[in-house]
Protein backbone atom coordinates (compact mmCIF):
# COMPACT_ATOMS: atom_id res chain seq x y z
CA UNK A 1 0.00 0.00 0.00
CA UNK A 2 1.51 3.56 -0.60
CA UNK A 3 1.14 6.50 1.64
CA UNK A 4 -1.38 8.14 -0.55
CA UNK A 5 -3.54 4.60 -0.18
CA UNK A 6 -3.20 4.15 3.27
CA UNK A 7 -4.55 8.00 3.85
CA UNK A 8 -7.21 7.04 1.55
CA UNK A 9 -8.31 4.32 3.76
CA UNK A 10 -7.63 6.04 6.57
CA UNK A 11 -10.14 9.43 6.11
CA UNK A 12 -13.76 9.23 6.85
CA UNK A 13 -16.01 8.54 4.02
CA UNK A 14 -17.30 11.70 2.51
CA UNK A 15 -14.08 13.39 3.18
CA UNK A 16 -11.80 15.23 0.61
CA UNK A 17 -9.26 12.93 -0.61
CA UNK A 18 -5.56 13.82 1.06
CA UNK A 19 -7.11 14.86 4.12
CA UNK A 20 -6.98 11.92 6.89
CA UNK A 21 -8.02 14.35 9.75
CA UNK A 22 -11.23 13.89 11.84
CA UNK A 23 -14.48 15.13 11.38
CA UNK A 24 -15.66 18.66 12.85
CA UNK A 25 -17.35 17.15 15.67
CA UNK A 26 -14.28 15.11 16.39
CA UNK A 27 -14.04 13.34 20.17
CA UNK A 28 -16.70 15.67 21.66
CA UNK A 29 -19.54 13.13 22.46
CA UNK A 30 -17.22 9.99 23.89
CA UNK A 31 -18.29 10.19 27.56
CA UNK A 32 -15.10 9.23 28.64
CA UNK A 33 -13.06 12.08 26.96
CA UNK A 34 -15.49 14.99 28.91
CA UNK A 35 -12.88 14.77 31.73
CA UNK A 36 -9.96 16.49 29.31
CA UNK A 37 -10.09 19.88 28.18
CA UNK A 38 -11.45 20.50 23.88
CA UNK A 39 -7.58 21.27 23.02
CA UNK A 40 -7.00 17.64 24.47
CA UNK A 41 -9.50 15.92 22.75
CA UNK A 42 -8.45 17.81 19.04
CA UNK A 43 -5.12 16.13 19.75
CA UNK A 44 -6.53 12.66 20.36
CA UNK A 45 -8.58 12.94 17.21
CA UNK A 46 -5.86 13.45 15.84
CA UNK A 47 -4.24 11.03 16.56
CA UNK A 48 -6.63 8.48 15.50
CA UNK A 49 -7.88 6.08 12.25
CA UNK A 50 -11.49 7.35 11.53
CA UNK A 51 -13.24 5.01 9.60
CA UNK A 52 -17.48 4.58 8.88
CA UNK A 53 -18.94 1.00 9.33
CA UNK A 54 -21.93 -0.66 7.06
CA UNK A 55 -24.47 -2.81 8.96
CA UNK A 56 -22.57 -6.11 9.93
CA UNK A 57 -19.03 -4.63 9.24
CA UNK A 58 -16.25 -6.27 11.30
CA UNK A 59 -14.91 -2.96 13.53
CA UNK A 60 -12.42 -5.23 16.01
CA UNK A 61 -12.39 -9.31 14.52
CA UNK A 62 -11.77 -11.73 17.92
CA UNK A 63 -8.80 -13.10 15.75
CA UNK A 64 -6.85 -10.63 14.52
CA UNK A 65 -3.46 -8.78 15.48
CA UNK A 66 -5.21 -5.43 16.36
CA UNK A 67 -4.25 -3.59 20.09
CA UNK A 68 -6.79 -0.40 19.40
CA UNK A 69 -9.01 1.11 21.18
CA UNK A 70 -12.35 2.20 19.61
CA UNK A 71 -14.24 5.27 20.39
CA UNK A 72 -17.86 5.16 18.80
CA UNK A 73 -18.96 8.30 17.55
CA UNK A 74 -21.91 7.67 15.90
CA UNK A 75 -24.24 4.38 15.65
CA UNK A 76 -24.23 1.40 17.83
CA UNK A 77 -21.77 -1.37 17.49
CA UNK A 78 -22.36 -5.28 19.36
CA UNK A 79 -19.75 -7.33 21.29
CA UNK A 80 -19.88 -10.40 20.65
CA UNK A 81 -18.45 -14.23 19.69
CA UNK A 82 -19.11 -17.54 17.92
CA UNK A 83 -19.51 -21.16 19.58
CA UNK A 84 -18.12 -23.80 17.69
CA UNK A 85 -20.87 -24.86 15.87
CA UNK A 86 -21.76 -21.05 15.33
CA UNK A 87 -24.16 -20.07 17.41
CA UNK A 88 -23.84 -16.03 18.40
CA UNK A 89 -23.11 -15.38 22.23
CA UNK A 90 -23.55 -11.54 22.61
CA UNK A 91 -21.53 -9.54 25.18
CA UNK A 92 -22.74 -6.00 24.84
CA UNK A 93 -24.47 -3.27 22.67
CA UNK A 94 -22.08 -0.17 22.87
CA UNK A 95 -23.89 2.94 22.23
CA UNK A 96 -22.67 6.67 20.45
CA UNK A 97 -20.33 8.05 23.12
CA UNK A 98 -18.60 4.63 24.75
CA UNK A 99 -15.66 2.57 23.71
CA UNK A 100 -14.71 -0.92 22.68
CA UNK A 101 -11.91 -2.43 22.51
CA UNK A 102 -10.15 -0.99 25.77
CA UNK A 103 -8.60 -4.08 27.08
CA UNK A 104 -6.12 -5.17 24.41
CA UNK A 105 -5.42 -1.50 24.42
CA UNK A 106 -4.62 -1.93 28.40
CA UNK A 107 -2.73 -4.82 28.71
CA UNK A 108 -1.57 -6.25 24.77
CA UNK A 109 -3.03 -9.21 24.66
CA UNK A 110 -5.16 -11.00 22.03
CA UNK A 111 -8.76 -9.74 21.48
CA UNK A 112 -11.30 -11.43 23.81
CA UNK A 113 -14.58 -11.06 21.48
CA UNK A 114 -15.86 -9.55 18.01
CA UNK A 115 -17.13 -6.13 17.52
CA UNK A 116 -19.92 -5.19 14.54
CA UNK A 117 -21.73 -2.59 13.75
CA UNK A 118 -25.44 -2.28 14.27
CA UNK A 119 -27.18 -0.57 11.39
CA UNK A 120 -24.86 1.68 8.58
CA UNK A 121 -23.09 4.32 9.08
CA UNK A 122 -21.54 4.07 12.25
CA UNK A 123 -18.57 6.58 13.17
CA UNK A 124 -15.59 4.94 15.10
CA UNK A 125 -12.55 6.45 16.18
CA UNK A 126 -9.38 3.96 16.63
CA UNK A 127 -6.48 4.97 19.19
CA UNK A 128 -3.78 3.14 18.94
CA UNK A 129 -2.46 1.48 22.14
CA UNK A 130 0.67 3.52 23.30
CA UNK A 131 -1.24 7.12 22.99
CA UNK A 132 -4.34 5.06 24.69
CA UNK A 133 -2.30 4.02 27.76
CA UNK A 134 -0.23 7.51 27.80
CA UNK A 135 -3.38 8.81 28.30
CA UNK A 136 -5.01 7.29 31.02
CA UNK A 137 -1.41 7.83 32.53
CA UNK A 138 -1.61 11.44 32.16
CA UNK A 139 -5.31 11.80 33.80
CA UNK A 140 -5.59 10.08 36.99
CA UNK A 141 -9.70 11.11 36.41
CA UNK A 142 -9.43 9.36 33.31
CA UNK A 143 -7.71 5.97 34.66
CA UNK A 144 -10.55 6.16 37.90
CA UNK A 145 -13.81 6.32 34.98
CA UNK A 146 -11.46 3.53 32.94
CA UNK A 147 -11.49 1.48 36.53
CA UNK A 148 -15.03 1.98 36.90
CA UNK A 149 -16.11 0.85 33.56
CA UNK A 150 -13.96 -2.30 34.19
CA UNK A 151 -15.99 -2.81 37.26
CA UNK A 152 -19.26 -2.34 35.61
CA UNK A 153 -18.25 -4.92 32.67
CA UNK A 154 -17.14 -7.57 35.78
CA UNK A 155 -20.21 -6.68 37.54
CA UNK A 156 -22.03 -7.66 34.31
CA UNK A 157 -20.31 -10.75 33.90
CA UNK A 158 -20.25 -12.20 37.16
CA UNK A 159 -24.08 -12.09 37.26
CA UNK A 160 -24.03 -13.62 34.14
CA UNK A 161 -21.88 -16.15 35.14
CA UNK A 162 -24.30 -16.49 38.07
CA UNK A 163 -27.25 -16.75 36.45
CA UNK A 164 -25.49 -19.44 33.37
CA UNK A 165 -24.89 -21.79 36.37
CA UNK A 166 -27.74 -21.48 38.05
CA UNK A 167 -30.94 -20.58 35.78
CA UNK A 168 -32.28 -22.52 33.02
CA UNK A 169 -32.45 -21.03 29.85
CA UNK A 170 -36.65 -20.28 30.49
CA UNK A 171 -36.03 -17.87 33.80
CA UNK A 172 -32.84 -16.31 31.92
CA UNK A 173 -35.03 -15.45 29.76
CA UNK A 174 -37.58 -13.96 32.12
CA UNK A 175 -33.86 -12.13 33.57
CA UNK A 176 -33.41 -10.50 30.50
CA UNK A 177 -37.18 -9.86 29.48
CA UNK A 178 -37.06 -7.95 33.19
CA UNK A 179 -33.80 -6.29 32.81
CA UNK A 180 -35.25 -4.79 29.48
CA UNK A 181 -38.30 -3.78 31.23
CA UNK A 182 -36.57 -2.18 33.58
CA UNK A 183 -35.58 0.10 31.11
CA UNK A 184 -38.55 0.75 29.31
CA UNK A 185 -41.26 3.41 30.03
CA UNK A 186 -43.75 2.68 32.67
CA UNK A 187 -47.58 2.42 32.78
CA UNK A 188 -48.75 2.09 36.13
CA UNK A 189 -48.22 -1.97 36.93
CA UNK A 190 -47.03 -2.50 33.16
CA UNK A 191 -43.65 -1.72 31.31
CA UNK A 192 -43.14 -1.32 27.52
CA UNK A 193 -40.71 -2.14 26.38
CA UNK A 194 -40.05 -0.46 22.80
CA UNK A 195 -38.98 -1.33 19.62
CA UNK A 196 -40.68 -5.23 19.90
CA UNK A 197 -36.84 -7.23 20.70
CA UNK A 198 -35.68 -9.34 18.41
CA UNK A 199 -35.60 -13.11 19.20
CA UNK A 200 -32.00 -13.92 18.15
CA UNK A 201 -31.00 -10.93 20.33
CA UNK A 202 -32.23 -11.97 23.73
CA UNK A 203 -30.87 -15.64 22.48
CA UNK A 204 -27.71 -14.69 22.04
CA UNK A 205 -27.74 -12.01 24.91
CA UNK A 206 -29.10 -15.06 27.64
CA UNK A 207 -26.68 -18.25 25.30
CA UNK A 208 -30.09 -20.32 24.06
CA UNK A 209 -31.99 -21.10 21.03
CA UNK A 210 -33.82 -18.33 18.90
CA UNK A 211 -36.87 -21.19 19.52
CA UNK A 212 -36.55 -21.40 23.19
CA UNK A 213 -37.27 -17.25 23.41
CA UNK A 214 -40.15 -18.15 21.03
CA UNK A 215 -41.67 -20.42 23.11
CA UNK A 216 -41.15 -18.69 26.72
CA UNK A 217 -42.52 -15.58 25.54
CA UNK A 218 -45.32 -17.20 23.92
CA UNK A 219 -46.11 -19.03 27.19
CA UNK A 220 -45.70 -15.82 29.12
CA UNK A 221 -48.26 -14.40 26.85
CA UNK A 222 -50.84 -17.11 27.44
CA UNK A 223 -50.66 -16.67 30.91
CA UNK A 224 -51.52 -13.02 30.56
CA UNK A 225 -47.94 -11.43 32.03
CA UNK A 226 -47.25 -10.80 28.47
CA UNK A 227 -48.76 -8.44 25.58
CA UNK A 228 -47.67 -8.02 22.12
CA UNK A 229 -49.11 -4.89 20.40
CA UNK A 230 -47.60 -3.24 17.12
CA UNK A 231 -45.09 -1.38 17.96
CA UNK A 232 -44.18 -2.80 21.84
CA UNK A 233 -44.09 -5.83 24.04
CA UNK A 234 -46.12 -4.95 27.41
CA UNK A 235 -44.97 -6.53 30.15
CA UNK A 236 -48.27 -6.16 32.19
CA UNK A 237 -47.70 -7.08 35.63
CA UNK A 238 -43.95 -5.92 36.24
CA UNK A 239 -43.49 -6.88 39.95
CA UNK A 240 -45.47 -10.45 39.11
CA UNK A 241 -41.92 -10.69 36.94
CA UNK A 242 -39.65 -9.60 39.28
CA UNK A 243 -41.65 -12.30 42.13
CA UNK A 244 -40.72 -14.67 39.31
CA UNK A 245 -37.18 -13.99 38.64
CA UNK A 246 -36.36 -13.37 42.28
CA UNK A 247 -38.04 -16.46 43.09
CA UNK A 248 -35.51 -19.16 41.59
CA UNK A 249 -32.56 -16.80 41.69
CA UNK A 250 -32.51 -15.93 45.56
CA UNK A 251 -31.13 -13.14 47.34
CA UNK A 252 -30.84 -11.44 50.68
CA UNK B 1 -18.84 -2.15 71.48
CA UNK B 2 -16.07 -0.11 73.62
CA UNK B 3 -12.85 1.47 72.19
CA UNK B 4 -11.15 -1.21 73.83
CA UNK B 5 -13.05 -3.78 73.14
CA UNK B 6 -12.38 -2.63 69.00
CA UNK B 7 -9.58 -1.63 69.40
CA UNK B 8 -9.26 -5.50 70.53
CA UNK B 9 -11.14 -6.97 67.89
CA UNK B 10 -8.53 -5.17 65.18
CA UNK B 11 -5.58 -6.00 66.50
CA UNK B 12 -3.57 -9.02 64.57
CA UNK B 13 -4.39 -12.14 67.12
CA UNK B 14 -1.45 -12.87 69.14
CA UNK B 15 -0.31 -8.97 69.39
CA UNK B 16 0.26 -7.29 72.84
CA UNK B 17 -2.96 -6.14 73.52
CA UNK B 18 -4.39 -2.30 73.40
CA UNK B 19 -1.90 -1.89 70.17
CA UNK B 20 -4.04 -2.34 66.74
CA UNK B 21 -0.77 -1.64 64.31
CA UNK B 22 0.65 -3.92 61.40
CA UNK B 23 2.53 -6.70 61.97
CA UNK B 24 6.42 -5.82 61.31
CA UNK B 25 5.92 -7.73 57.91
CA UNK B 26 3.55 -4.46 56.95
CA UNK B 27 2.10 -4.77 53.39
CA UNK B 28 5.41 -5.79 52.21
CA UNK B 29 4.15 -8.84 50.43
CA UNK B 30 1.08 -7.11 48.38
CA UNK B 31 2.14 -7.31 44.90
CA UNK B 32 0.33 -3.91 43.87
CA UNK B 33 1.96 -2.27 46.41
CA UNK B 34 5.51 -3.26 45.51
CA UNK B 35 5.16 -0.16 43.18
CA UNK B 36 5.31 2.11 46.72
CA UNK B 37 8.37 2.94 48.69
CA UNK B 38 8.81 1.03 52.05
CA UNK B 39 7.74 4.65 53.54
CA UNK B 40 4.62 5.00 51.67
CA UNK B 41 3.34 1.06 52.34
CA UNK B 42 3.93 1.83 55.62
CA UNK B 43 1.67 5.29 56.14
CA UNK B 44 -0.81 2.49 54.11
CA UNK B 45 -0.27 -0.18 57.02
CA UNK B 46 -1.85 2.17 58.99
CA UNK B 47 -4.65 3.02 57.54
CA UNK B 48 -5.44 -0.65 57.34
CA UNK B 49 -7.68 -2.64 60.05
CA UNK B 50 -5.79 -5.97 60.50
CA UNK B 51 -7.05 -9.58 61.24
CA UNK B 52 -6.59 -13.01 61.01
CA UNK B 53 -9.41 -15.56 60.03
CA UNK B 54 -9.90 -19.62 60.87
CA UNK B 55 -10.53 -21.79 58.07
CA UNK B 56 -14.07 -21.36 56.21
CA UNK B 57 -14.50 -18.04 58.05
CA UNK B 58 -16.02 -15.02 55.56
CA UNK B 59 -13.44 -12.17 55.44
CA UNK B 60 -16.52 -10.41 52.96
CA UNK B 61 -20.03 -11.09 53.25
CA UNK B 62 -21.99 -10.81 49.75
CA UNK B 63 -24.77 -8.79 51.58
CA UNK B 64 -23.08 -6.79 54.17
CA UNK B 65 -22.60 -3.33 53.50
CA UNK B 66 -18.77 -2.88 53.36
CA UNK B 67 -16.94 -1.60 50.72
CA UNK B 68 -13.28 -2.10 51.81
CA UNK B 69 -10.65 -3.49 49.66
CA UNK B 70 -9.17 -6.82 51.35
CA UNK B 71 -5.20 -7.51 50.94
CA UNK B 72 -4.43 -11.02 51.82
CA UNK B 73 -1.09 -10.91 53.56
CA UNK B 74 -1.05 -14.56 54.40
CA UNK B 75 -3.03 -17.80 53.58
CA UNK B 76 -5.71 -18.26 50.59
CA UNK B 77 -8.97 -16.86 50.22
CA UNK B 78 -11.56 -17.59 47.94
CA UNK B 79 -14.97 -15.68 45.94
CA UNK B 80 -17.68 -17.32 45.58
CA UNK B 81 -21.36 -17.06 45.53
CA UNK B 82 -24.38 -19.56 45.95
CA UNK B 83 -27.45 -20.81 44.37
CA UNK B 84 -31.05 -20.49 45.29
CA UNK B 85 -30.46 -24.17 46.02
CA UNK B 86 -27.48 -23.75 48.30
CA UNK B 87 -25.11 -25.02 45.33
CA UNK B 88 -21.37 -23.46 45.47
CA UNK B 89 -20.36 -21.25 42.75
CA UNK B 90 -16.84 -19.92 43.19
CA UNK B 91 -14.67 -17.42 41.05
CA UNK B 92 -11.29 -17.66 41.94
CA UNK B 93 -8.49 -18.74 44.97
CA UNK B 94 -6.74 -15.36 45.99
CA UNK B 95 -3.04 -16.34 47.03
CA UNK B 96 -1.18 -14.40 49.51
CA UNK B 97 -0.04 -10.87 48.14
CA UNK B 98 -3.02 -10.34 45.70
CA UNK B 99 -6.30 -8.11 47.05
CA UNK B 100 -9.81 -8.65 46.95
CA UNK B 101 -12.89 -6.55 47.14
CA UNK B 102 -11.48 -3.74 45.11
CA UNK B 103 -14.41 -3.25 42.86
CA UNK B 104 -16.95 -1.67 45.93
CA UNK B 105 -13.71 -0.17 46.98
CA UNK B 106 -13.79 1.86 43.51
CA UNK B 107 -17.31 2.13 42.62
CA UNK B 108 -18.97 2.31 46.13
CA UNK B 109 -21.73 -0.40 44.65
CA UNK B 110 -22.71 -3.97 46.59
CA UNK B 111 -20.48 -6.88 47.09
CA UNK B 112 -20.92 -8.89 43.97
CA UNK B 113 -19.87 -12.19 45.74
CA UNK B 114 -18.32 -13.30 49.11
CA UNK B 115 -14.60 -13.95 50.27
CA UNK B 116 -13.63 -17.00 52.85
CA UNK B 117 -10.42 -18.27 54.15
CA UNK B 118 -9.51 -21.29 52.95
CA UNK B 119 -7.54 -22.86 56.11
CA UNK B 120 -6.70 -21.37 58.97
CA UNK B 121 -4.62 -18.07 59.61
CA UNK B 122 -4.88 -16.22 56.83
CA UNK B 123 -4.11 -12.63 57.71
CA UNK B 124 -5.84 -9.77 56.14
CA UNK B 125 -5.53 -5.92 56.11
CA UNK B 126 -8.68 -3.85 55.40
CA UNK B 127 -8.33 -0.60 53.73
CA UNK B 128 -10.91 1.61 53.33
CA UNK B 129 -12.52 2.62 49.99
CA UNK B 130 -11.46 6.36 50.79
CA UNK B 131 -7.34 6.12 50.72
CA UNK B 132 -7.66 2.92 48.45
CA UNK B 133 -9.29 5.77 46.24
CA UNK B 134 -6.90 7.94 46.96
CA UNK B 135 -4.06 6.16 46.75
CA UNK B 136 -4.68 4.82 42.86
CA UNK B 137 -5.58 8.32 42.18
CA UNK B 138 -2.13 9.56 43.44
CA UNK B 139 -0.08 6.57 41.67
CA UNK B 140 -0.60 6.22 37.81
CA UNK B 141 1.79 3.37 37.77
CA UNK B 142 -0.88 1.96 40.40
CA UNK B 143 -3.78 3.03 38.68
CA UNK B 144 -2.32 1.28 35.74
CA UNK B 145 -1.58 -2.04 37.52
CA UNK B 146 -5.35 -1.84 38.98
CA UNK B 147 -6.70 -1.70 35.43
CA UNK B 148 -4.32 -4.84 34.31
CA UNK B 149 -5.97 -6.87 36.99
CA UNK B 150 -9.65 -5.65 36.52
CA UNK B 151 -9.04 -6.77 32.49
CA UNK B 152 -7.10 -9.85 33.42
CA UNK B 153 -10.67 -11.22 36.01
CA UNK B 154 -12.64 -9.54 33.20
CA UNK B 155 -11.31 -11.95 30.04
CA UNK B 156 -11.18 -14.69 33.17
CA UNK B 157 -15.47 -14.31 33.25
CA UNK B 158 -15.60 -14.19 29.52
CA UNK B 159 -13.42 -17.20 29.16
CA UNK B 160 -16.10 -18.74 31.46
CA UNK B 161 -19.11 -17.50 30.26
CA UNK B 162 -18.01 -18.69 26.36
CA UNK B 163 -17.59 -22.43 28.20
CA UNK B 164 -21.01 -22.36 29.82
CA UNK B 165 -23.30 -20.84 27.08
CA UNK B 166 -21.09 -23.13 24.57
CA UNK B 167 -19.90 -26.34 26.35
CA UNK B 168 -21.96 -28.97 28.39
CA UNK B 169 -20.57 -29.97 31.89
CA UNK B 170 -18.05 -32.57 30.70
CA UNK B 171 -16.52 -30.98 28.61
CA UNK B 172 -16.02 -27.64 30.89
CA UNK B 173 -14.64 -30.45 33.17
CA UNK B 174 -12.52 -31.33 30.49
CA UNK B 175 -11.30 -27.30 29.87
CA UNK B 176 -10.90 -26.52 33.90
CA UNK B 177 -8.21 -30.23 34.00
CA UNK B 178 -6.42 -28.82 31.14
CA UNK B 179 -6.02 -25.60 33.02
CA UNK B 180 -4.80 -27.31 35.92
CA UNK B 181 -2.94 -29.46 33.60
CA UNK B 182 -0.72 -26.32 32.50
CA UNK B 183 -0.20 -25.03 35.63
CA UNK B 184 0.86 -28.63 37.03
CA UNK B 185 4.75 -30.56 37.02
CA UNK B 186 5.59 -32.01 33.72
CA UNK B 187 6.79 -35.09 32.64
CA UNK B 188 7.34 -36.04 29.09
CA UNK B 189 3.72 -36.01 27.26
CA UNK B 190 2.49 -36.06 30.72
CA UNK B 191 1.26 -33.05 33.33
CA UNK B 192 0.94 -33.58 36.89
CA UNK B 193 -1.50 -32.07 39.05
CA UNK B 194 -0.60 -31.95 42.52
CA UNK B 195 -2.17 -31.90 45.41
CA UNK B 196 -5.20 -34.05 44.11
CA UNK B 197 -7.98 -31.14 43.66
CA UNK B 198 -11.12 -32.12 45.32
CA UNK B 199 -14.03 -32.60 43.19
CA UNK B 200 -16.67 -30.21 44.77
CA UNK B 201 -13.96 -27.65 43.88
CA UNK B 202 -13.79 -28.28 40.25
CA UNK B 203 -17.41 -28.77 40.50
CA UNK B 204 -18.13 -25.05 41.90
CA UNK B 205 -15.66 -23.70 39.53
CA UNK B 206 -17.14 -25.09 36.56
CA UNK B 207 -20.90 -24.98 37.74
CA UNK B 208 -21.91 -28.45 37.87
CA UNK B 209 -22.02 -31.16 40.93
CA UNK B 210 -19.54 -33.09 42.48
CA UNK B 211 -21.36 -36.16 41.05
CA UNK B 212 -20.29 -35.06 37.38
CA UNK B 213 -16.71 -34.75 38.22
CA UNK B 214 -16.36 -37.61 39.61
CA UNK B 215 -17.87 -39.81 36.37
CA UNK B 216 -16.26 -37.28 34.15
CA UNK B 217 -12.74 -38.15 35.80
CA UNK B 218 -13.89 -41.93 36.19
CA UNK B 219 -14.36 -41.91 32.49
CA UNK B 220 -11.14 -40.07 31.47
CA UNK B 221 -9.23 -42.79 34.05
CA UNK B 222 -10.79 -45.66 32.13
CA UNK B 223 -9.67 -44.49 28.73
CA UNK B 224 -6.39 -44.03 29.80
CA UNK B 225 -6.27 -40.57 29.79
CA UNK B 226 -5.95 -40.02 33.91
CA UNK B 227 -4.29 -41.99 36.25
CA UNK B 228 -4.74 -41.28 40.06
CA UNK B 229 -1.53 -41.92 42.58
CA UNK B 230 -1.44 -41.59 45.82
CA UNK B 231 -0.73 -37.93 46.09
CA UNK B 232 -1.37 -36.38 42.68
CA UNK B 233 -3.36 -36.80 39.30
CA UNK B 234 -1.54 -37.40 36.42
CA UNK B 235 -2.97 -36.31 32.80
CA UNK B 236 -1.24 -39.15 30.61
CA UNK B 237 -0.89 -37.74 27.35
CA UNK B 238 -1.66 -33.30 27.33
CA UNK B 239 -1.61 -32.94 23.84
CA UNK B 240 -4.63 -35.33 23.71
CA UNK B 241 -6.48 -33.15 25.93
CA UNK B 242 -5.79 -30.14 24.77
CA UNK B 243 -7.06 -31.42 21.36
CA UNK B 244 -10.57 -33.16 23.28
CA UNK B 245 -10.80 -29.57 24.49
CA UNK B 246 -10.06 -27.58 21.50
CA UNK B 247 -12.11 -29.68 19.30
CA UNK B 248 -15.27 -28.78 20.93
CA UNK B 249 -14.23 -25.16 21.77
CA UNK B 250 -13.29 -24.31 18.47
CA UNK B 251 -10.80 -21.23 17.64
CA UNK B 252 -8.21 -19.52 15.28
Amino acid sequence: MTTSDSQAANRVAGQPSGQPEAPAVGLDRIDLLRLLTAEQRAVVARQCRWRRFAADEQLIDHWAETRDVAFVVEGRVRVLSHSAGGREISFSDIEAGELVGEMSALDGRPRSASVVALGDGALVAFLPAKPFQALVTAHPELAMEMMLRLCDKLRGATDRIMELSTLGANNRIHAELLRLAKRGSRQGASAVIAPIPVHSDIAARVSTTRETVARVLSDLTRDGMLERRADALVVRDLSRLEMLVEDVRGGP
